[in-house]
């Protein structure tokens, strides 16, 4: 079992996205995507805004390598404007589909990746209830009542609960990935590592 | 070829020294070691010490994931007192060991990881004369006058200005592996990455 947390403004988030079912089937590995909100915890160190904004030198970085690493895996991209992405929205519409109370819901995981499809692949953006619409209607969800569902109080509150999770494992990016017994590993390119502890422990 | 730019302070630097000379030989890529200072380009971001001590998750995963990092390589690790450690005197005398101009220095490769050892393995303070001068006559290098050397205005210098090149690479952090063509790579989970692309464009 591993847990896959990330934000869907989260460039790097975006490759891990596209490959840890593929990944994780090679090594029948359960993987449950984790949903949450990296802003308040950006603000909590008194960041505004995300960090490749706030330090140049590693902004630039970041946007060549993020190019890189989708060119070797062939995902298209495009950067987004503006960066970072609100994802509030998708996240409480993920959360809906990632509800494992809930028998009919299996599209959240589809969901997700497709967020950072057209966030990432395609430029669109995800603050958009429109864009939001058409990946549910693509995934054949009904739209208008899965919105009102993600906006509901007790799915807002859901959110909130998972943020405040991420932030008590201490986490303080994405995508990270978690153990069952806790072992935390951050970036993309742990995610092999990642895999293979969560293997070792079950 | 590649060059593996470093501060002796840096936690990643460790395993990426302990490991870079046998990854680059099984590559045939020829790797050059250049130490810098990142205090300079921290103090402009507005950084007093290491982010690793500034943001308190950053720093908590990062001794847990080192720890797990050496282990893996079976690399001995202790956490330095204090941390960072002031990297100032071995950096000079490493440029004194690395120095292509002349030839009767060949020793500036193994300092470097012998420092690190030193550091990270064994728990011994760096910015300490006695350390240096102990893995200097190791290495069977006349350590009074490499000392001297190091400590001279031309040396000093030496170091500056390769500071001021890291800093118009716009690196940020360490490792980092930066291939002929300026391709940049940070962190010791991309050295394989690196030397992958040092290859393709060789």
């Amino acid at each position: 079992m591993l847990d896959f947390w990330f934000d869907f403004a989260s460039t790097y988030s975006y490759p891990a996205a596209a490959r840890i079912r593929d990944l994780a089937m090679s090594t029948d590995t359960k993987v449950n995507f984790r949903p949450f909100l990296l802003g308040p915890i950006f603000k909590a160190q008194g960041w505004t805004t995300s960090p490749f904004n706030l330090f140049a030198a590693k902004g630039r970085y970041m946007w060549r390598d993020v190019e890189r690493t989708c060119a070797d895996l062939a995902l298209p991209f495009r950067r987004p404007d503006p960066f970072p992405q609100n994802s509030l929205l998708a996240a409480r519409v993920a959360l809906v589909g990632l509800d494992r109370s809930s028998d009919q819901q299996s599209w959240g995981d589809q969901f997700c990746i497709e967020v950072f499809r057209a966030e990432f692949g395609q430029g669109r953006r995800i603050d958009d209830p429109a864009t939001i619409a058409d990946i549910l209607a693509g995934l054949n969800v009904a739209a208008d009542a899965t919105l009102a569902q993600a906006q509901s109080d007790a799915n807002k509150a859901r959110l909130r609960v998972q943020s405040e999770e991420a932030e008590r494992l201490g986490l303080f990016g994405a995508p990270t990935f978690v153990t069952a017994e806790g072992e935390i590993f951050w970036g993309n390119d742990r995610l092999e590592r990642a895999l293979l502890w969560a293997k070792r422990s079950s």
